[in-house]
């Protein structure tokens, strides 16, 4: 199976990033995490992801806040699918990661999930491999089911407690 | 190979979605196009959603304005990758529909890209088959050798003109 | 008397829809509260919203947050007057659910009403209702003038204090 | 049938709120329509408002831009269903309107549609004079299925043009 | 003297609006304080307004958040100048209040001063009372002077600890 | 009577201003204009504000676009009252000027109106002077009592045209 | 004099970015233009950023859209001062690339100057090298007295028209 | 070597500029700090922009919140470089300070860094002085390594960690 790269642009971001690599663990899909900054070490962010394909990665999700560039210099240098994690700072709520990760210009797509959804950022990866994995995509229509599931039973507590 | 459905909210949207068409007709990845509306023809959306796996989609492209529900409606049917496609109205530059369509519950990833952003849209389809198809790989390297050297053309243009 | 629904997308909206059910209570207006999804459990909406005005549903409220696409949903399945309330998160206010619940496309309007107004959609509920039963209408009216009696004392309090 | 009354805070809103009328017109729903400003004319406004349920009214659309108070002072003297329609100058894209709209506070809700939503405003009053009214439900019921229809023939039309 | 007139839209807004009477307080000039909603008490807030001039005010402040109608109200029913303070709540920072209080329509002018901004809406009612006023003119500057002393007197503060 | 002092930060904003002096001229209120650069000429602009009271102004309007620093520059060197006006630009619809004008630090006060509401601050000047000008004041009674009179005349237009 | 280096994202970018050159050209300042953009031709951005120290340069201006990396890019990769223009679209007028632009992590700052600013990124250039040469810093300070007696020259011109 | 001038507009700002002395004293760049309001203490403000130049400054560094006037109050008074940081408040997450900033009229730059972006503003001051001081520019070289490094071995860890 491709393995998931995940790139945090600081290890502050580890919080947020860590319920990606809990949803790639609950699903058994191989990732590998690194903090590599647009800003601070360009170089190793550009290696990783010029060399990613070649060394079996299906998707890369890039998680970074304020201005952030990483999920796009990652996408410069890969023409795998790049995942966008907009994080939150205390100023805007994350007005400008989001705009700064999804305005991408025409040719260099970020698929970019909603501020701080690193779960989300995690299934959209499984869903890419899952276009030719069976097996992962039967687990994510299993997923949806428990969801679905668990929806409906938090439906029927609350219908118990208050509809007489 | 596999197929990309393009669904946009309303008719209204061709001249946005269109870009995507091109791109996808570009790479030769074959693709169908439907106006479903989320809240006129939900039934529609849905059923062509909850069928697409089935039916050889890779992924689905999905455009839509205003309060942007299409694209979650449809993730919300298919376990396949769903990309969403905010369009701007006159009133918030696309803001409303750049947040309904990003700002997805965990479970329901939309990957979004920039407000209008067609041609980025289907580029994302296509990584996304380019996962596990390497021609496709091969074609997205050499569209961005391209890119690259319009940029080297008009930078040599620009210099020329302006750097004695 | 008709029946109002109501529908949160989760079951953390429960505090903030709590205060459109306490109204309801007041006003003896009977009600029905539900967990459903637009998203996760889309049939159970869907089904839901077509069957209320059959099962003696005279309006539905909707809450949710984010990506609030769950009134929506719910104004796509009946005609019934559908009322939503954005219900905000920490990163922008409810912004983001404010727009995805008002910016509704033609053909298909939601009620809004102010980020986590759950008791101003109670009470337009209840105005839907008291539009032909004056025993609410007089309710409505009585509830006015407590509100403007309270204002009033409030009014005396501080001018006692502060004015000499 | 109880009538509609529709209130504009200026006739510039005139373009806009002609939406509203052509909508009623189509449902055979009688209206009256006003110029009271919230300002300008606000013994007006609240007189209209005051007696709009002895004169036989079922709910009112109110219609303003900028600081938007139309609708809001309307809802304080009437417990009718209110409908504000946020109306767009070239400043803020209709933000202060649909701001100074929806954030009612509690007690005194205003049933908000989208901006410059009036086709939307008068369906809702149409839903909710509906709610009572048999023949109109059966009106709006018919209304979805021909705009259903109508996104089926574009969407075959589209089909036909793209889909080989 | 000219009495100021203050008005809060509710007394939740009272710690924000002490600010207001402190200032007046410090320079003795007379006041009136009003708890008078524009949506539950809007023939107070009338009454007041309509009779303020000839009960010898000369300025009226009118505090209150959200859909903040209360200075636009207030200002309706006076020519006296109106100074609204737009008062924060959760949601948005003011700046729903603040686009509610400010971007008033031709004819209705709100002097509105910073969110929460409670003492300068007092200071601003204070040099309207001094256009005509020459002792009150006198203690503004005094402050000014004051002010600027005490800006002088951190700046040494702060040049003694870090310049050496 | 005390004269009104106007200045633009750029003879650009001429067009808005105008507004400013037409209403003035309509009241036979004395005014002066000049174009004042809070960056470009602050000493022309600080020794206007500083010297405005001796020479007779009752209050100042000051105009300005982008970072309006004009308002607050000529506040913090006169005790009159600074009416500012945010002038737009293409840029943010005049949020960067509005928020630029409108939240000055505690003791600054400066009074602003609507963007690129100029007829609004000239009336508030008027206002202000009419605190103690009885004739002022019966005047913009007289302008109030017009506009409503023009709006029931386009209600009735309205009325007889649309209303059966 | 060192050189002033201007990069542009793309060249659509030339009618904002030329004004920089305008003012260059001005003060005789020598610079270089070039297209390089952060995601499509990185390597050639990091290579230009990398040794522009060594080659003459003194300061890079940067100017680009949207999701606007390219200034941040060119900062990862050089000590020199990097001045960053944000270019507008039509989308939300600049926000996103001003965000992008100006919220750059602890380490790495981009001097942002306002939107579509090219003229003051130019001159804030020139400030850069004028700190140690004062033909320039002479050159700057004559600037700002022809732009303060033009602005006077239009006060003149308003003054005579309007003041009597 | 030239000094830099810390600017804060309120003491209450000394917590973010302290990163700035930090940075400056890391660095062994002099700077003299200083409290100097643009509204309440604009003489001394203006004083010191003018004559910091042959006082030996080489660039400043102005610290203010809400409508920030105090960078383009420097800005108009020195041809220096003024480097602004957008002190942040409660309401807008210093969106009010950073548009007051940044927005700046043609010909008067101010180099804006990230909303309370105080260590990016004395990094920024020091890449300035360090044009044409090559000790210093190795000291830049030499952080950005350690800076790398730092997040090098932060890599490190969470490699070891969490990559088996």
């Amino acid at each position: 199976m491709k393995k998931i790269g995940i790139v945090m642009g600081s290890d502050s971001d580890l919080p947020i990033v860590r319920k990606a690599m809990d949803t790639l663990n609950e699903f058994g899909v191989p990732f590998e995490v690194h903090v590599y900054s647009a800003h601070r070490t360009p170089a190793e962010a550009k290696e990783f992801a010029a060399t990613a394909r070649e060394k079996g990665f299906g998707a890369i999700i890039a998680a970074a806040g304020m201005a952030a560039h990483l999920a796009g210099a990652i996408a410069a240098n890969t023409t795998l699918p790049v995942i966008g994690i907009p994080v939150s700072s205390k100023y805007f709520g994350g007005m400008d990661a989001l705009l700064s990760t999804v305005q991408m210009p025409s040719g260099m797509p970020v698929a970019t999930v909603a501020v701080d959804g690193a779960a989300n950022a995690a299934l959209l990866a499984i869903q890419i491999l899952a276009v030719t994995d069976d097996t992962l995509a039967k687990k994510l229509e299993e997923k949806r089911r428990v969801g679905a599931q668990t929806v409906l039973e938090k439906n029927q507590k609350i219908e118990e407690e208050f509809n007489r």
